[in-house]
């Protein structure tokens, strides 16, 4: 058995039970689809393989799609609207990076100084997730997580 | 069973069962109703739909309502004291926002860096709820959560 | 059950069992008279009502009295040594506050800035228990936690 | 039976038993070849005799090896690479150091300040380990941690 | 029983089992001789009777006596070594303080500012243990932990 801390949807610090491993992501994916999260985001945000956007269960890290009032697709996590860019591949001498897709959104006055990116100018960013390069991993794709089945605690 | 941490009202670190997912805000609201807390407020305050505010149940959060000695209606949260204030709705061509009702207080010189809006002048505040748009969510109205009966432990 | 976390006097990070909430205050002054606290003062030190400093039972924040070489009586608390001052009620146009009696040091380098507050001058001080106004709460009165009786985990 | 906090890969907060003290290792192994660590990286990085360099079982510190774009061999942890340098010896009137090993990388904005050693010029620079002097432990080496043996939990 | 969290010479976040609160001190000293730690380092350093030091059990705080290369002994500590200084009892009329014995080593600029102390001119210290004034207490003593007999979870 394994423990899961996870922060509520209200903040709640939360400790629930993982029957083993393998199903940790599954439990993760549960609490996740009601906003729950585990942990900090890394800094610099998840990374993720560039193949695993297209479908990718965001749930797993307590996040959802939602579409903002001009019809932009938007991430929502832990209250903060992420926008999707797409980064182009960089191919120069000193520095080559595949194509890629960043979440992210403009930094606020309240975020601390570790989780701040610089972008060209004066203006700063946040990241909640980047994916790029890598090889495809099902356990992250929205089909492989069928959490609607998994019903934690349902004998209690 | 999830366990639940909490700070007591004397800041005590506490660690309480909750039998199952579903009774988890039951569970905070009574331990919520002595003043304990769980988890940090967020940064920029807890976000409730606008319809939640006229009959929230303070206690979810472990805060209260208290007459102060001008007769005016305040929350008392981990010993500070917050304000209610009513934002009307923007509906610039740059911004719109729907109307919301917002408890803060003026930032305190031990308050740390991240909790801390600016807002107009010179003026440091520090939001402890937000309820603006969104839709009503039964959950954290007062009358469903009838934490008297609850009463955790009590066959210990 | 609950757990309650603690740092021994010694500093060790440790963990105990409480048999339910109506015993938590016992077992923390159990412990508390060794000096094991629980949790962080809250900024601006505790708040206690100013009908319960005559016979508080400072074992319930892991504190102690002493008298110090000069004959006075201070409160000891993680190291700290504490003296009782006495501030008169304020009633002015702008600002009404019933005396206080608070127990304060002088602010150490070593000292975070949350916890320092300003005084007059470029003096900065540490408040660890503030008593003023509320109503006399008998829980926290020594006489209503006869400690020497209880002694947990006997039986193991 | 012991408790070991670990972090996923995925950043979540998670406890996982260990039956007993000798047995730490190995299992810290057994997670940490999915990327999994527990605790934080010691300032100025983990100590490690010199002698263990040549076989060190960077799964036991949630590490593993890698080769660049370019041919070299790194070490990937936590989602940063670090690149092996050599240390001579040092031997002065002032100071005696035996040669080493370290592991490095340079420092970046999002870095905190404690993590962050200065270097020659206005290079920073955060170490994630230092292999020298000291007596080799059979006991970090990869052979002897056979941990693809190991199945934790696997009767559940 | 008792939970006992401990940092491991590895840095991995560790939980055991007391049996009870009067065994404490064995198991710390017992995990501590492989430089295992509870907690932190109160700042200012652990304060100990000045009788305690001739045969202070290092091991209760994960320490240990080692003699440097130009065969001086020293205290290792979390990997930092600790030098041993008597200050003298200072008698004037603004401060009277008894003779004491003192650990303490340079600061590090990966040193957090709350544990660096200021000394005469440029120079920033830290301190590991106090020994003045008290009494002596024979749980401090190396000959009362007669840790080699005690074999945590030796039934596993």
């Amino acid at each position: 058995m394994l423990l899961l801390r996870l922060r509520t949807d209200l903040g709640a610090d939360v400790t629930v039970e993982v029957p083993s491993p393998d199903k940790l992501l599954e439990v993760q994916a549960y609490y996740g689809a009601r906003g729950w999260t585990s942990g900090e985001v890394p800094s610099g945000g998840y990374q993720f393989p560039y193949d695993n956007e297209v479908d990718f269960n965001w749930a797993l890290i307590g996040a959802r799609k939602f579409t903002n009032s001009e019809g932009e697709e938007m991430i929502m996590h832990r209250g903060h609207a992420y926008r999707r860019r797409e980064l182009e591949a960089v191919d120069s001498r000193k520095l080559k990076l595949p194509a890629a897709i960043k979440y992210s959104r403009g930094a606020k006055n309240t975020d601390p100084p570790h989780v701040r990116e610089k972008a060209d100018a004066e203006f700063e960013y946040v990241s909640l997730a980047m994916f790029r390069g890598g090889k495809r991993q099902e356990r992250y794709a929205k089909k492989s997580a069928p959490n609607a089945q998994i019903q934690p605690n349902a004998a209690d």
